[in-house]
């Protein structure tokens, strides 16, 4: 089930550059992404009225694209404006658009009533990219995993798989922390503290003098930055994670060595979209930025994220085989103290899901 | 929806060589095709009704096909002559079989009401390999292209799409007469004449001194025949294409030097069959037979044309990806001037669809 | 349809060893079978209660095994023991245990009723590795054939196939007299008996002073034996054949050189297993067990019978490929006098089959 009424990431930039014509599917439907001559952001149905050829194989023209079987051109409202050797263009050829805009270093989306689009708020303020640049970063997806964006998401902000399934990167014992989340939004060491919005979860935490019992990645941060092969004094450590419904996780973490309480923070953002493709597969969309180093290193980050979804991608896929086309929740699953926010989440979701359905 | 009463290419020639057996699904059903030691060409369903096997994967014995699993053996009219280790053959030991002719250097096979194949009818004229040795050339085709055998009919002998698909081989100027053509049987300088028979479409242009606005292939002809690497001097060209229902069609072209009245044309015949698989995939068979050069240049000809196939073939398999397994005029599309003889081809077809079903 | 109340073979040990977790579909349901440490064999529905992530991608830990995804642990009995980061384990929290023994060399499991896993007597007998080091063999096995298991069994046990798809090694003159098969215990020269049991259908053979009629296989293995290339002089040939239901074919076969009736006889099992995977699909395990040579010739005695088997493999997924969901038997297909044990074994499965409907 979707939620049509949403903001989804659709493409990088980098996709409909250069007259990029991107096609993609979204909550079950073939949509083509491109941007215009004029800079707009054209998003449509992927089929020609015509002969249903996909016009994601046609070509952009000014703002407009053409399709690549018979030619028949159509402008950014999806309007036909010209069909080759004939002057009258027929009244009904038209393909539908949907609303598309650049934020934040993405491409979104908006494929449920249009009525709705206008209304920003499900694009969440934590997916930019800074104009400082002092931060920087790469851009990585994966293409159709054969797993609900659910199990996605619920993987996305449950960290304490991380101890059992990412050992080698950030499972020390910050992540168990999330077992015994409480409510409230200071950071507290060797604690957690959640709040629950609307549409959104957000938590936080902190340890201080973090040693070697802490994940290895926040150490391998400050080896990076300052260049030294690795680091392995304790460091002050602090992760504030943010989920919106429907699909989008943000880490952002902040690490410090423990006796230069003056020192800059080494900081990286991490950010996730699980956007849905169909019942039973989603896109994985991700970014890492950071604070430190110099674009060079923007390969090793996607590499090392795409390394860890790829420990995730057995275990997502393999759920979905075992559901089948059933919704995880449908199977009556036990669950554990730590899946506390992981259920909040999913009960928004639900909330919002029903709603939308009502009206 | 499959036309059943009608003769489909199965096979060429070559592959029911030397004992070949080709295995083929024709309609949705799965079907073998030999020649037996007398020459005979025999069509059978491709499993033995003793236990399933294909007998595709068996071996021809005389004019009858022993089944690879127990031996069984069948003649050329499906009646079990031989069951090894006994004497009797059990009475119901047959498989159904399928008239099977050869003619114009293809094998085709009638998988409709046996009382029909009589009428040759269905059999085009057109795909005729001559007895005149100045006619040479060779064959092609491309197994289960996930599209639908109308999509691929409409794409023959659409030539507009030329323009767009194809333009650096026979997308020139005058494809686009195809959408003003009118009724006639003349050939017509800058212009295109069409025919509407019970069962085809026939149509034919012309075009004196043709010169770089023509499609780059009619140059490409004088040059290959008189051995030159270019031809830039302007050509008489004239084209005729005729459709056949179901789902043959041919295209004859002849070029001629314009500045050479009395020099012989050289001509090109190259000839489609669109053959229904499933319900959403064919197989597409093709030829392309010339009046000039020599053997060696064949695999260059197949070559080419299986070039352009592959232009056509992601927008085919793009349309049928967005048909699903609707039928493309069951989706209301917006129909163009140029669709008009295309259009025809479907009501020819319809006709002859609801008339069988009728009956 | 499958036949639950019976005992599957569901791995070979080496699959097991050293922590491993096989992960297979058996009977339409995906199963992970383990060795704990004490040695205990567990048998488990492959995914945790928790969130569905399928156990064999986990950990053996002890006895138990841990989930992958976050850590909660099973016993060997399937209940939780162990959930990180709470005391307390939710009393829901266990999956569905299967029997498993290891017996004659295989790890076999049981997914019928619980109450009947005790009898042991469909796991046949013959399906041995002997204590006595003189008899040497390996194992292979060929995962998910899109055959059902049924059609795999009719396959093994009807040896006159061989005579057509493996001429070259065992299908020699002695195969045939399985068509003219009568009741009886005795091995009949130049002839073959049978009985019919309850479960199984067993028959025998034998050919004094069979030449270079009958199997290349059986000179083979006189060769073999006496380390020589070729053996060409008559043999006194014997071979018995069991089959039990629901899926298991072992072959006995005795060689000794005519003119030395004194030698010790040259002996090899084969052994087959028919696992059903889905109805459309199967896994197939074998081995090859001899008193002669020494274990260097193992691969070569597992490579001939994977050769062997990949001749019928076409045959069996061209029969599926024809069936599609079909049973055989409902095609109603035409039967042959040899026909005749493969259709008693079809009534035996049938009958356990109806039975445990029918319970």
């Amino acid at each position: 089930m979707f939620l049509f009424n949403a903001w989804y990431i659709v493409a990088e930039p980098d996709e409909v550059a250069g007259g990029g014509i991107v096609a993609r599917t979204l909550l079950g439907r073939r949509v083509a992404v491109y941007r215009g001559a004029s800079g707009v952001l054209v998003g449509l149905d992927d089929f020609c009225p015509h002969r249903l050829a996909p016009l994601s194989l046609g070509t952009v023209v000014g703002d407009g694209i053409r399709c690549a079987y018979h030619g028949a051109e159509f402008g950014a409202d999806g309007i036909c404006v010209r069909v080759p050797g004939q002057k009258a263009v027929p009244p009904r050829a038209r393909v539908r658009t949907y609303p598309v805009v650049e934020r934040h270093g993405y491409i979104w989306i908006w494929m449920g009533d249009p009525a709705g689009a206008a209304d920003e708020s499900s694009i969440p303020e934590g997916f930019w990219v800074s104009g400082d640049p002092a931060w920087i970063g790469g851009y990585g997806h994966i293409e159709s995993i054969r797993s609900d964006y659910r199990l996605i998401n619920d993987n996305l902000f449950d960290i304490t798989h991380a101890e059992f399934v990412h050992p080698e990167s950030f499972g020390g014992v910050e992540v168990q922390y999330y077992r015994n989340a409480r409510p409230g939004a200071q950071f507290v060491d060797q604690g957690m503290t959640f709040e629950i919005g609307d549409r959104s979860i957000r938590f936080r935490t902190h340890a201080a003098r973090l040693g070697l019992e802490g994940g290895p990645l926040w150490r391998s941060m400050v080896a990076q930055s300052r260049g030294v092969a690795e680091w392995n004094e304790p460091v002050d450590f602090r992760m504030e994670v943010i989920w919106w419904a429907p699909i989008y996780t943000s880490f952002h973490i902040s690490v410090r060595p423990a006796d230069e309480p003056d020192a800059a923070p080494v900081e990286i953002y991490n950010l996730h979209a699980a956007v849905p493709e169909s019942e039973t597969s989603s896109h994985y969309f991700y970014r890492s930025i950071r604070n430190y180093g110099d674009p060079s290193m923007d390969a090793m980050f996607i590499d090392a994220a795409n390394f860890v979804f790829h420990q995730d991608k057995p275990i997502l896929e393999g759920q979905q085989a075992v559901l089948g086309t059933r919704d995880l929740l449908d199977t009556d699953p036990i669950s554990f103290a730590g899946d506390r926010l992981q259920l909040e989440g999913r009960r928004i979701l639900g909330r919002l899901l029903a709603a939308e359905q009502e009206a």
